[in-house]
C-alpha cells in the first residue's frame, strides 16, 4: 500500500494533497509504467477518508494522463507523453512543398517583394500616405472619445455589413462623386485589397476569365494566380485601355470581371475621359460583364476637374466601386468598402462573416467620429494641396531635365505615380533599376505590374512619402540616368 | 461666333471662365450634340486671348465628356451620358443569382443565422465576453497612449506577419501552455476564424478530404462548403472523438487536415484527457495529417488541472494551433494567431499580404501594450472566477433539477457551452427550441452543429453574457420543459 502524507488541517483540499503527492512518485519515478494503484476503496479504508474524495483524485490523474483506468479493475500508471522541447528544428521532417495546395504555391511565387534599402536612399516606392501627413493625433483623439462613450459595445463582434454610421457616411461621400447608393449597397472592407478578394470570391471559379488592364495593379496580380484565374490582358494606351480589343475579345470570351482604375491608374497615372468611360460602360452593359472600379486615389485630382466615376453613370448596377481610406488617411486601421447593389452586398456579408465574423469594430466607430467631425474633408484638402505642389515639381523636373526623346512619361493629373517607359534601349530593365539603385533611388521596375512577360522597359516612381526637394534631387539623377540611355 | 463674358480682371482664371460658360450653354441645351465649337484659334482671336488658355479649356471640356474632338478638325458637342439617378432599384435587372458562383451560394446557405430576440429572453446564444466584463477603460488607455507614443508609425502598413512585440507576446504566452514556439512560427491574424480560413486556404482543392469533430464549431461549416471540402465526420463520445473510427478512416482515406477542439469543446463543452491527445496525435503523425487544434477558449478551466494541449507535444511541427483574444478579453479588435512551424507561417504571411496587406496594426500595438503590462492575466483572472462560478450555478441548478433519465448533458470543466442531448423524444429539435423560445429562453438548436443532418435532438447553451441568476433561473425554466418531454 501507498502511503501518502495527507494532512487534514492543510488549506489544500485532500484531494489535491493526493493528487499532488501521487504525481510525484510517478514523476520520480517511484511509480513506474504499468504499476498498479490501490483500489479507492482500499485508499480511503487506510486513510480513513471519503472514497469520492480519492475518487476525484484519482480522476484529475486520469485527465492527466498519469493513469489509465478501466471499470472493475485497477488503475495502473501509463507512460506519458512528455512536452516537445524543441518544436522548430523538426517541423523540417515533414515535406510541406508537397502538402500545401499549387494555388498557395503561385501566390508566393507571384508576390512582389519590395526590398528594404538604407536610409539615404531616394525611395520611390511607397504608395501610402506620408506618415509625416498622417492625421493621427486628431485620429488618437476620436478614438479615445469612442471608447469612452461606449467601450464595450464598440469591443464586441460588428456588424458583418461594416458599422451602419460609418455605411452612412460613405454613402453620403459617394454621392459627392456622383454616385448614388444608399448604406445599404455599401460593405466595409478591411482595406480595398479585401474588397476586391471578396469580388473575385463571389465571381470567380477556377479557369474563369477576368479582364485586366496591363499593366495593372501589382498586388492584384497574385490574387489572381491564386483563385486560378484565366487572365486576359487589355493593353493600356495613353487614353486607358483599347475598348476595340475589349469589344473584340469579347465577341470571344465571357469573362467574369472587368478589372479597371479610371483615375490615376496604378501604375501609370492616366486617367480616362468623360468618353472613354461611358464607351466602357456601354461596352460591359451590353455583354453584361460585372466591372471593378478601383478608386483608391479618386478625391487626389490635382489639375482640371474632376472627372466622376463609372458607377456614377451605372444604372443597371453592374459596376462595383471599391474605395479606401488608406491612401488619403492611413492604412493602419484597414478600412475600404465597395459601392454596389443590395444583393451582392448581402453577400459580401456572408463571405465576411464566414471569414472574420466581422471588419474590426473599434476602427470603424473611431472613423466614423473622425469623419463625422469634418476631419476627413479638412484632411483631404491638407493632403491636396501638399501633394499637388510634389506632383507639380515633378513633372517640372522632368520636363526640364528629360532630353531623351526615346523616354516617355506620363503626365498625371492627380495621384502618386508616374511611369515612365521606352521601347528603344540598349539596357534590360533590371539592369536599368540596378543603376538607379546604385545611385540611390528605388523604384518599381515596370515588369511587376504586368501580368504577362513584356517587351517594354519600364518603371512607376511614387512621390507619396518624399518631399519637395527629394523629388527634385531624385528626378535629376533619373532623368540623367535615361538621357545617357 | 460664340459670344463668351470673359473678365481679365476676375480671380477665376480666364480658361476656367471658358470651361463654366461653354458647360453652361451645353447643360442648357443652347449648345446641341453635333453643333461644332469655334476652332481654339478663332475664339483667342476673337477674345484677344493666347491660344493656350483657350486650347486648355477645350481640353478640360474634352475630359469632362462635353466634346469629341479630332485632329485637324472643329470639336462638337457630344451626347453626354447622365449621372444614374437611383441605381438601387435598377439593379434588379441582372440576375446576380446566375453570376455567382456555387460556392458563393453554399456558403449564403450555411451560415447560421442567430435571430435577435426582444430585451426580456434569457438569450443563452453568445459565445463572446460579457459586455460588462470587457475591459474597455484599460484598453483605452493603451490605444490613446500607443497612438500618442507613435501614431503616424502605428497607422501605417503593418508587417503580413504581425506587429513583432505581440508574437513575441503570443510565443511567451505558448510556453506557458507548454507549446515551445518561437515568433517565427506565429502569425497574427484578424481572429480565430481567419485563422482557420488561412489553413484551409494552404492544404485544401476542391474535394480534399477534412475530418471534423460532429458536432462541431458552426461556423466552420460554410468554410468548409465555400471550399468545396469533403468532410468527414467523427462522431464525438463523452471523452472526445472516437479514434478507432478515426483508425479506420484513415486507411481508406487521405485528408488533408484534422479540426479538433481538445478543450471546452464547442458545442458540447467535452474536454479529452492526455491519453486522447496522446493517441490522437501518434495517429496523426502517424498518417502525416496536419491537425487544426482550436484553442479558443484555452485559458477558460475552472474545475481541475489544466490539460496540455496538443501542440505542445507535437515534435514534427504538424499541429497549427489557433489562438484568440476574441474569447477572453475582446472580440471587436479581431486579433488571433496560429502557432505552428516556419515554413508554414511563411506562407501564412503571403496569403494575408495578398487578401489584406495586413492585419490591422494600430489594434495589433495597443494590445501589445496592454498585455506588456500584464493585464491579460489581471483580466484572465478576473473572468476565470466569475465564469468558473456561473459554470458552478449552471450545473447545480441543472443537477437539482433536471429529472428525465432520458436527457443527457455534459458537465464541461470550463468554457462558456453546455450540451443537453436526448434520443428518445416525442418531440422534433425544432419543436424543442419553438417552445423554450416560447418560454423566454434561446439556445442555439444543435442540429446547426452538425455538418450532416442529425436525428439527434440536442441544443447548446452557452454562459457567456448570462449573469448567475440569469443561469438560475433560464436552467430552471429548461429544465422544466425538459422534465415534461
Amino acid at each position: 500500500m501507498i502511503l501518502l502524507n495527507l494532512n487534514k488541517k492543510s488549506k489544500t483540499p485532500i484531494f489535491k494533497q493526493i493528487l499532488f503527492q501521487l504525481t510525484e512518485l510517478i514523476e520520480k519515478g517511484v511509480l513506474k509504467p504499468g504499476d498498479k494503484l490501490p483500489s479507492t476503496r482500499s485508499l480511503a479504508n487506510h486513510h480513513q477518508l471519503n472514497r469520492n474524495t480519492v475518487y476525484k483524485a484519482y480522476e484529475e490523474l486520469w485527465a492527466l494522463g498519469y493513469i489509465e483506468s478501466k471499470t472493475g479493475s485497477y488503475s495502473t500508471i501509463r507512460e506519458r507523453k512528455n512536452i516537445a522541447e524543441k518544436l522548430a528544428s523538426n517541423s523540417e521532417n515533414i515535406d510541406w512543398s508537397a502538402k500545401i495546395n499549387s494555388k498557395s504555391q503561385k501566390l508566393i511565387e507571384s508576390n512582389y517583394k519590395i526590398e528594404k534599402q538604407e536610409k539615404d536612399y531616394i525611395d520611390f516606392t511607397p504608395l501610402s500616405p506620408d506618415p509625416d501627413v498622417i492625421p493621427s493625433e486628431e485620429f488618437r483623439k476620436c478614438i479615445n472619445d469612442s471608447l469612452k462613450n461606449s467601450g464595450s459595445d464598440i469591443l464586441a463582434y460588428g456588424n458583418p455589413y461594416g458599422y451602419e454610421p460609418l455605411r452612412e457616411f460613405i454613402s453620403n461621400h459617394m454621392q459627392l462623386h456622383g454616385i448614388n447608393v444608399t448604406k445599404d449597397e455599401i460593405i466595409v472592407t478591411s482595406g480595398a485589397q479585401h474588397a476586391i478578394e471578396l469580388i473575385l470570391k463571389l465571381f470567380i471559379e477556377p479557369g474563369s476569365e477576368v479582364l485586366i488592364e496591363s499593366p495593372t495593379y501589382s498586388a492584384i496580380i497574385p490574387l489572381l494566380e491564386y483563385y486560378d484565374v484565366n487572365v486576359l490582358e487589355l493593353p493600356m494606351s495613353e487614353h486607358g485601355i483599347d475598348l476595340q480589343i475589349l469589344e473584340s475579345l469579347l465577341k470571344t470570351h465571357k469573362p467574369k470581371l472587368l478589372y479597371t482604375m479610371p483615375n490615376f491608374h496604378n501604375p501609370t497615372g492616366i486617367t480616362t475621359n468623360q468618353a472613354h468611360r461611358e464607351k466602357l460602360l456601354e461596352i460591359c452593359e451590353r455583354y453584361e460583364i460585372p466591372v471593378i472600379e478601383d478608386g483608391f486615389v479618386e478625391e487626389m485630382k490635382y489639375f482640371g476637374k474632376n472627372i466622376l466615376p463609372v458607377k456614377s453613370m451605372d444604372k443597371s448596377g453592374l459596376v462595383f466601386y471599391v474605395g479606401t481610406f488608406s491612401k488619403v488617411l492611413f492604412p493602419g486601421i484597414r478600412i475600404g468598402w465597395i459601392a454596389s447593389n443590395k444583393y451582392c452586398t448581402d453577400r459580401f456579408a456572408e463571405q465576411i462573416k464566414a471569414s472574420a465574423i466581422s471588419v474590426n469594430q473599434l476602427n470603424q466607430v473611431a472613423l466614423e467620429l473622425y469623419c463625422k467631425q469634418g476631419l476627413f474633408e479638412k484632411q483631404l484638402k491638407r493632403i491636396h494641396t501638399l501633394y499637388r505642389k510634389r506632383m507639380y515639381v515633378a513633372l517640372k523636373t522632368i520636363r526640364e531635365n528629360l532630353t531623351n526623346k526615346n523616354i516617355t512619361y506620363t503626365k498625371p493629373a492627380g495621384g502618386y505615380t508616374i511611369w515612365f517607359e521606352t521601347m528603344k534601349s540598349n539596357i534590360s530593365e533590371s539592369d536599368l533599376v540596378e543603376k538607379l539603385k546604385m545611385n540611390g533611388i528605388q523604384v518599381m521596375p515596370g515588369s511587376k505590374a504586368y501580368y504577362s512577360q513584356t517587351d517594354k522597359i519600364s518603371f512607376r516612381i511614387s512621390i507619396a512619402h518624399r518631399k519637395e526637394d527629394e523629388i527634385e534631387k531624385g528626378l535629376e539623377i533619373i532623368t540623367q540616368i535615361l538621357n545617357k540611355l
